[in-house]
């Protein structure tokens, strides 16, 4: 029954704070995100180590985390709490990775209750933490997660080579152990196509550019991340400041895309928004993909001020946060964690469709 | 100036009688018609006859129309009034054929100011006259057409053998030169996909489907016409009988599939018929053929009632009738003489929609 009640309050129908839309260029930048790889000196990375090793690091991380503010017991899930459907609700919900989704066994992870914060343990390496804010927000974020570092870093006692710096599992991750990411949702690049060429000139100054979750997946909702991939040779600092400035260059081009497109095709965005939103509106069954798409489609139409015109008499338009917090429910795991249930795909597409008509007439109710 | 006029009067934003849903059985049968060919005795046929011929039976044939109570002046359209785009516009409304908007010289066309009688003058034969009615009533258009056909025999003096009947420039047509067919909107039969076997069975018992606009057109929102095949051994009334009996059938055969989608996939059909309806009232640019089909799915949540239930919150319905007159209005010939002026594809796209969406708000007012 204990356990029953921690999951309640791990496992909920709000979404993460970082997810608001009110940080720095919301209209484009959904999120940022810093991450740190860190491992304990003196034992196996995950993958080689033991499960008595394995549980030593759960037991000697949350031993760590209890020292701090922010720790709350509810809020640190062992592996023995962890089924399929939950593990997929947090990588739906960005708090752990598909590769912690894969594994079984030793495994645990911390989520600060807002979300923005959280620590997977036993992953490829000891410890991979991260903090997510809201909108374009790098440097705040960094500087968080750096208290954060010092504070567990001192606990644990990190494996660190004064050569190297931060020691991990996969040589990528070696120096800072750092990666910095944004997730940009640029519908104005996909649509004058210049996606592309925006993309490609972030590969060729070293960023990786992926869907929204993560490699090899695809680019639904024209959502994109983009992230560093250098982690040796430059400080965090440093990373940080160069994705700013492209980051920021990506800003420019996607609304410029958007003056364009509102200046010169006005009807055809109109066309292709009011479809979206009367369709979100209107449909008994919507499957995760075309719900994620046509919720990247109104995200443009409320960033452009496009529902809020005299065209529109159904209400007042959703907020940018509201659709945001939308795409991540409508994920499979976090419907039916939200609607409390296990559901085959028909009930989800039925239920999604009934979740997504409500929040959107709620909006309108709410002027 | 005067020609002006006429046109004005001919080629309006009304559709015709025959479209109002009001006739037996509209759920299913959007309209009966009847169409006789007959041709002028010791003259050639169209396609033989020179031009001085031609022109002198569409002279002869408004002789006769003259006598006739229903005739007007203003209805009566001959070659040189018909121009590419209006020619289209009485394809459109089923008044002419696709064979006579082909041809170019000495051809002419009267219709009553219903729009529910039509008669060609120099298509494949001297006469063409049709009856449409609403819904399914095929007998007394029967009637109505051997009324018509009567008063102008006896003025023109048909081509007719005692051996053969009525003589026709095609072999098919010879004998009582007569044409029946119903218009049905078969969706749950499509739905249910029983669709190609019924089809076959009409076919087998010597009916002929086609799509909405004649041979080879496809079947756009759903829409079928069938009808006789034979015209020689039979009998006026033996034809209207047969075809009675098997439309009858069909139907039977559709209204059983509605009713087994409604208490079935009632989810998935709601969902077909509020996109559709959506996307309707929402949409800034709509070509013909996607009009044409979301009409369709929208009739069919009409007849079913799916538009007044306490889940629609957005007005009342649209009527069976409203629905199949923006069928007609939406075609782009009619788009254009409904607007009064020559558009591309992209003007015709933007003005569809926003008819499409003022006819439906309208409907909505109106409670």
């Amino acid at each position: 029954m204990l356990r029953f009640l921690r999951f309640r309050m791990m496992f909920n129908k709000t979404v993460g704070r970082w997810l608001d839309a009110k940080g720095p260029c919301s209209d484009v930048i959904v999120s940022s995100r810093i991450r740190f790889a860190r491992n304990l000196g003196g034992i196996l990375f995950p993958g080689r180590a033991g499960s008595a090793e394995r549980e030593e690091i759960v037991q000697r991380v949350e031993a760590a985390l209890q020292k701090l503010s922010i720790y709350n017991p509810d809020r640190f899930v062992a592996n023995s709490d962890l089924s399929e459907l939950r593990t997929k609700y947090l990588v739906e919900r960005h708090l752990v990775s598909p590769d912690f989704a894969r594994m079984v066994a030793q495994r645990a992870v911390f989520v600060s209750s807002d979300e923005t914060l959280s620590v997977m343990v036993n992953e490829e390496d000891h410890l991979r933490m991260q903090i997510l804010a809201s909108g374009f927000d790098l440097a705040p974020a960094l500087a968080e997660l750096q208290s954060l570092d010092e504070a567990l870093g001192s606990a644990l006692g990190y494996a660190f080579s004064g050569r190297l710096g931060f020691l991990t599992a996969c040589p990528t991750n070696v120096g800072t152990g750092m990666r910095a990411s944004v997730l940009v949702h640029l519908p104005g690049l996909v649509l004058t196509r210049e996606i592309e060429k925006v993309l490609r000139g972030a590969f060729q100054i070293g960023l990786a550019v992926r869907g929204l979750f993560g490699e090899g997946t695809d680019t639904q909702g024209n959502l994109f991340q983009i992230s560093n991939q250098a982690t040796l040779g430059k400080s965090e600092e440093e990373i940080v400041q160069s994705l700013n400035k492209i980051a920021a260059e990506v800003v420019g081009f996607e609304r410029k895309a958007r003056t364009y497109l509102l200046e010169n095709l006005r009807r055809d965005i109109e066309d292709k928004v009011f479809r979206a939103e009367a369709i979100l509106r209107s449909a008994r069954l919507l499957n995760s993909h075309e719900a994620t798409n046509l919720l990247g489609v109104l995200r443009l139409g409320v960033a452009c001020g496009l529902l809020t015109g005299p065209g529109q008499t159904r209400g007042s338009a959703p907020t940018l946060g509201a659709v945001n917090e939308l795409m991540i429910l409508c994920r499979p795991a976090n419907l039916q964690v939200f609607y409390d249930r296990e559901m085959n795909q028909g009930e989800r597409d039925a239920l999604r469709a009934e979740l997504v008509r409500s929040r959107l007439e709620e909006k309108a109710d709410s002027r």
